[in-house]
């Protein structure tokens, strides 16, 4: 179990010499995600040498454009590319217009299918769900319809404790049954209880990306023990006027929100450029969350178990 | 008479690590001109310290993405900065709709009022005329419909010769139709010609910019010698079936048109990132048009008369 991400923009509304606006790169399972596309994000995947055919699903998480005027520049770049496979955009209701209308209008016509899933839900729903991990959208608190995304990964098949297992002679046959957690009966009627042929899988990971959103304490039950939240923090407490007034997150707000959901660490991004020094948003956070880091771009972050 | 001209970006289609696609950024008698707008404008704008809010007037040749995908994260910026002053956008017909799509759904409000002027003409047209200059369409051969611009800084007043005014003791009253040219009649009915008491005006600078184009030799009589021509080459004639068949030109044919419409100098720009090393196009140019020269991000060009 293991996931890469990698920040290609944690940037807010306007532009700023050290960051793109908001996007990400995720790797999980060996499943490519892309979450936001900012203006830029073609030339951030370029930069950080991240190949634009190997992402499958994109996940866009409202309709500002710091969140999206990045994607039709690289669902184009993909078409010159020639991409044969099928595309998956998941996101609130209009991109599709948004998407369909520029390409009509400069009658662009793609080497590839796109599938539009628009997504309206008040609770969290399962948006992606294959055979190593489900991707579930959840509402955010925010001036437009915007969800976060949550990215789960499945429970593992138990270990066999080969030396165990083959001490009492199971069939090969058997094995099946018992790494999905079966007990085992020997042909004398003994059971071997499955904790004795098997070790635990490794603990499924999950990583949460919340941008943009409101302090929403209803979030937390969603995103309860996450191994990592990415979680917007626009604003200092300094601001918090502002932040309530646009819908946006102080960087103690997000650190409340990390603590009550007890999640493993924080990152926080989305600065709005007013801050020239990012480091004030760490020295606000960390007295109410102390394992949090702050977003930068081409930052890497890997977790594994 | 003088203008500035800044790069902002030369590549073409395929994002590329050492250029933006299309955009400059043009000051021609204190009016601030941006000619095309492809993703990363406003990065672009923000590394050259050119401040966003001088720009009054936007030239975006065509609708495709390479050209324009940059514009709306622009337009709302500027809002976020508050404009208040009204913004001029000329471009091919349907810029508007895509334009005001994404702000419809997106709920964007913007703090100023943007005209949108659709072009539509099969012969130069003027499309900005003030005191100083006028800025002319003029339809290109593209896939699609598409306009260069041709920038042309008008004829001042001639300069009056003082010593020679006042040693015949010319009214100061008279001074305005001297300088419109006018011959002088003193009052003894002598006529006095006027390029005795003037000198000739600085001559006006005229700047075309021609992207994206196939070669086409009709162009030639409507840039005839301007200061300075930018023709896009995005190919070599290696690859001259590509540019046929894409509707660009060759770096030789866009020199072909230079050396026909006599113009001072040649910036070829618009290049294909299959190039690695530019320096190939000033070699197929230069043969057939001597002062060409190769546009670079952040390149700066300046004429004065």
């Amino acid at each position: 179990m293991s996931f890469f991400l990698k920040i290609l923009g944690c940037g807010s509304a306007t532009p700023t010499s050290w960051t793109n606006p908001s996007s990400q790169f995720l790797n999980m399972e060996e499943r490519y995600f892309l979450i936001d596309c900012g203006e830029g994000t073609q030339s951030a995947l370029r930069k950080n040498k991240i190949g634009f055919k190997k992402i499958d699903n994109i996940f866009i998480t409202h309709l500002h454009g710091d969140h999206f005027f990045g994607l039709v520049g690289l669902l184009s770049t993909l078409s010159l590319l020639d991409r044969k496979k099928d595309l998956h955009v998941y996101s609130p209701k209009g991109l599709k217009e948004i998407i369909v209308t520029q390409f009509r209008i400069s009658k662009t016509y793609l080497s590839y299918f796109i599938h539009f899933h628009e997504i309206s839900t008040d609770r969290p729903v399962v948006v992606l769900d294959d055979i190593k991990l489900t991707v579930k959208a959840i509402p955010l608190k925010h001036r437009i319809e915007t969800y976060g995304y949550l990215f789960e990964e499945k429970l593992k098949e138990r270990k066999l404790n080969i030396d165990v297992v083959k001490s009492i002679n199971v069939e090969t046959c058997d094995y099946r049954n018992i790494k999905l957690g079966k007990n085992y009966v020997k042909d004398n009627g003994e059971i071997i209880e499955n904790s004795t042929l098997t070790f635990d899988p490794p603990k499924p990971l999950k990583y949460a990306y919340c941008s943009d959103t409101a302090y929403n304490p209803d979030l937390t039950e969603w995103i309860k023990g996450i191994d990592l939240l990415y979680h917007e923090s626009t604003f200092l407490e300094e601001h918090s006027n502002l932040a309530k007034k646009t819908g946006h997150s102080t960087a103690k707000e997000a650190a409340m929100i990390a603590e009550k959901a007890e999640v493993g660490n924080l990152l926080l991004g989305h600065f709005s450029a007013r801050y020239k020094d990012r480091s004030v948003f760490l020295d606000e956070a960390k007295p109410y969350f102390y394992k949090t880091e702050l977003a930068s771009e081409s930052k890497e972050i890997c977790f594994k178990n």
